[in-house]
């Protein structure tokens, strides 16, 4: 079928790429002219305004928005609502916040355009292995969108089907699934990147216990300030992160896509030598705990992999500082260089 | 080869059967009779007492151990040593704490026999899919049982090489890692099941905040002592769970063989009513916390899964009731009935 | 100086005793006619109807509304706004969201009435005590209040001065607190209570640690689904946790007046039989944590306090639920009954 | 009465000195004959070795050992049991890992040497506030001793007596407490600090809350790896902190000593730019969290905090950096500079 694009970087190119290689029509656009020029080559109809979404798609139409979240989503969301017609459908297909969603597909409703949020995973490995798509929108929109879908998504076979389940997939099997109205295809992305944030810490976290397990092997100042290790003997292992990557990914409970990926990068720099440690949060993360403390149910282990990225951005730096002045006060401590 | 195997349960019986469907020779011993019974109809020589080992098995002998983690390992080593001769190798496969190993290690070092640590993770599907072996002991004597960890391995095929990686494999990559010195098996393979309840409670709650998506349309009291939510338009979402499941299985970033597992279960009984929500805790998940803390690297995501299990079995009863007799003294807040 | 009342339960009536001993005019309403009346016997003036207050007040008026937070509170603002004048100012000393004061502002701002919200800390105690106030608020309508404030709060001998503090008490000293514009009043107050949650877990969490130190005295089954403690011989202690609560109250780093409650209510029922441990939470708490998520600042404990009341309640069923399905699926483990 | 004391840094120096003001005979000796010279200014017996105690006490005698934790207190006590004689009494006062006492007590008692371990908290204040004693060892000789804990514990007086406690005090009141046998002492100081960590981390995460109050007036820069903050409107507040900690410490639920020390450094330094922010630990909290694990009671909040200690000293840099390597994995996520 036909599609437009907005939003020509990775997530939008890879798309697109996607689309095209299965033969649907995809009009694309970006604000970068070389952009744009770049899908053309590939098939793509280059679109270089707005209003030009009008002419090359028939209606009723659908335009996949590809930008980054927050303010920019929702100027191109307005922009485009300026020129599409009643019946149209606008895709947002980036990490916008769900709650904004319902705001869009309010002021969208009005001139009669439909809302469909899509949470897209997949990250620069899509256009290969398919996008794993979670959507929100009412349901006769979200039915005419599904040749879209099934091509993005990486379809049942990438993955081993779940015991029980035979014939025809059951929602969700071809990796793309409408998860509720509008709002809960990015609920349910927010949920994921939630619980991404959870999975990458632990593994993280056991791969800096795995390299620390030499600590008794070091040297050690030692003093009042500091707790003596009591028995360096336990801790006297040098560990191969990368191989135990590798091992961990065959036949173990702990294999996933993020392990696999953990293990490239160990193979290629086991102390991570090229990274400073400041890891970004885009939002979900963030909105996932909101969202547990509004409902009212715990998730610890999500927030406590949410602030310690924070914390690796010094953004603690205040409450650490406040610490030491007590100390200060109350035992006359004085800062120590880093380590121990 | 030939090996001697102790403890026939799930784990032990798995792993001899994969042996002896690969042809080596296993003769196998455990305090029930039947269990021994079993494993000879499948082709293992029966050992009544554990000096039949001597008889039959050529030395240098290796016996694999597979019994719970602590006293009973610790019994059934040492009455092994009693009847084994010098050369021969213990094999503790079961889930012993690294530091008993040592122990255990200096105890038959005494009489020449070696101590070998495998941790074993693959669970009851092992027999099948092969297990994932960390492994501790000195060098000779790993190098000595190599076919044996060959066949029980899932092999290099059982995951995609990591880019880069062609050619003879590198450790690891079969499925089966020499970790290092005695106690780094069962070292690594305690950061692994911490990691792996990391990992379990990222998904676990993750799937807990999409259950309540819909708090917004559920009646609630409202009271000095509830906090109100602000806007129950956020929560009115119904998200069949099973079904994210399946789409998380399927190109997106957090896929793993734990999904898979959590996909079959919700596909069975999505609300989960079968489960009384108690968790166990068996050790490492205790000691990965414990070898963090003494190693000084934080690990707050794992530490939060354990006590998130501890808390499961109502262990911070005290605490919690403590909570509640503050908040009557300055308060005078009475408690309330569970829910909102 | 006059003020109105609104709301006159535990907190509302505190108030309002403490200003009319200390000489001030006091109108009073409550829902509840016996509450208005029992005021009246300690020297209010009953108000019966919301308009009564006009009358009874001079201009400028300022009426101190203390109802519960959410609905009530804007539904009381809403018809005191009915009757007020321009120049008037409502004062909402309740546990108010700071972003309904923003609203809330606004709207009275149409009307020429001024919105001054006031934190209110002190709990029971605070007609003795004297209450902490955190305001905020236009300067002017603030510093008119004044009076009021210095009455209700302990004055600055309520705490020894900060060592280098002399002569005219800075901001804060007397026990009350310009915090700054419409909202800040409760922006501070809710981290006041973000910080005592915090701290109220610290201690429950270290009791519960006393209460077990016993634990290698107890009897424990053994298999391999429980972790088996080491050296029960580390944890034969049994600890009088009321006697601790004292000994910490004098000359340590830990002394404090929620240590107080605490001895108090320890020394009165030292097994807490009398509580079920499910522990409310009633808006700060959670406010405290989605603050810090938006401004992108860690606060783990804080928000591991939050956490553990949600859990208290049950509120993690599902997710403890998904963990047993996991280690069904993987090891096999059936679910065990509680302890160890 | 009569007591050596080993030790004369901050802590032992001040316990001497409160000694020698209640009339009791200290004799006093230290590595640094200076430290010995400026005690015996103030009345102090000057011992220059180790044997002199036994001419300088009657027996049966008692010396309290206060030097850093570990191989020193190890060693101090080891010589010191080769001088004193059969019936002496050993004081660790200082903050010992209460499993060494068990060990330092099997060793002494042999000889016939008393043990008794005096968990001691009160910092550089104690000489003026008095000491909290928490002390572990048989009766007999905790009861000998009572006159030293009587001196140097703050008294009664000390704290406002508990509601419904009247006449003779009872255990803990006078600020010394007899916990239970040897190790007892450390376990509950143990604790004490393990909560001391909880406490500090609250008001310090608070604090931090309060500091960015005003993140909504700063400006950001906006891309896809950023979460936008939706409102900024509600993050434009300038707190003043020292003038909340003045406030809080006044009439409000998290008033107590520590907030007293922290309103001190901030009256000094609002912005804590004296302080680098990385914070030790010097043993207890991280036993405290040993503790909890082995107990198999869950302690969130006390190991976040210790967690909170280790990342401030950046001993979590590999876990980030395998973060920022996944993202780079996964999305293409390059690391950006701090902050947002």
């Amino acid at each position: 079928m036909q599609l437009g694009m907005i939003g020509l970087g990775r997530m939008g190119a890879g798309l697109s790429r996607r689309l095209l290689r299965d033969g649907h029509t995809v009009a694309v656009h970006d604000v970068d002219p070389a952009a744009i020029d770049a899908l053309a080559v590939d098939g793509a109809v280059p679109i270089r305004e707005l209003s030009g979404f009008v002419e090359a798609l028939e209606a009723p139409r659908a335009v996949w928005v590809m930008v980054p979240a927050g303010a920019i989503t929702q100027r191109v969301i307005a922009s485009l609502a300026d020129v599409l017609e009643p019946g149209d459908a606008i895709i947002d297909g980036g990490n916008s916040y769900y709650r904004d969603d319902l705001d869009h597909a309010a002021m969208l409703g009005e001139r009669g355009i439909h809302l469909v949020d899509v949470g897209t995973s997949g990250g620069v490995h899509g256009l290969e292995r398919g996008f794993s798509l979670m959507i929100g929108g009412d349901d006769a929109v979200v039915a005419r969108l599904a040749p879209v879908f099934r091509t993005l998504a990486p379809g049942v076979d990438a993955a081993p089907r779940t015991p029980g389940l035979t014939g025809e997939p059951v929602p969700g099997e071809e990796g793309w699934l409408h998860c509720g109205p509008v709002g809960a295809g990015h609920f349910v992305k927010m949920v994921h990147n939630g619980v991404e944030y959870g999975l990458m810490a632990a593994y993280a976290e056991g791969l800096n216990v795995l390299r620390n397990a030499n600590i008794g092997s070091r040297e050690h100042a030692q003093d009042a300030e500091t707790a003596p290790l009591s028995h360096p003997e336990h801790y006297r292992f040098d560990i191969d992160t990368a191989a135990v990557a590798e091992v961990w990914r065959r036949g173990s409970v702990v294999g996933s896509w993020l392990l696999d990926l953990t293990a490239a990068a160990l193979r290629e720099d086991p102390d991570l030598a090229a990274y400073s440690g400041q890891v970004s949060d885009s939002g979900e993360g963030r909105w996932t705990s909101i969202a547990a403390i509004e409902e009212g149910v715990p998730t610890p282990v999500l927030t406590t992999a949410l602030y310690s990225r924070f914390a690796s951005r010094d953004l603690d730096d205040y409450a650490q500082k406040a610490l030491s002045a007590m100390r200060k006060g109350f035992g006359g401590h004085e800062e120590k260089p880093t380590g121990e």
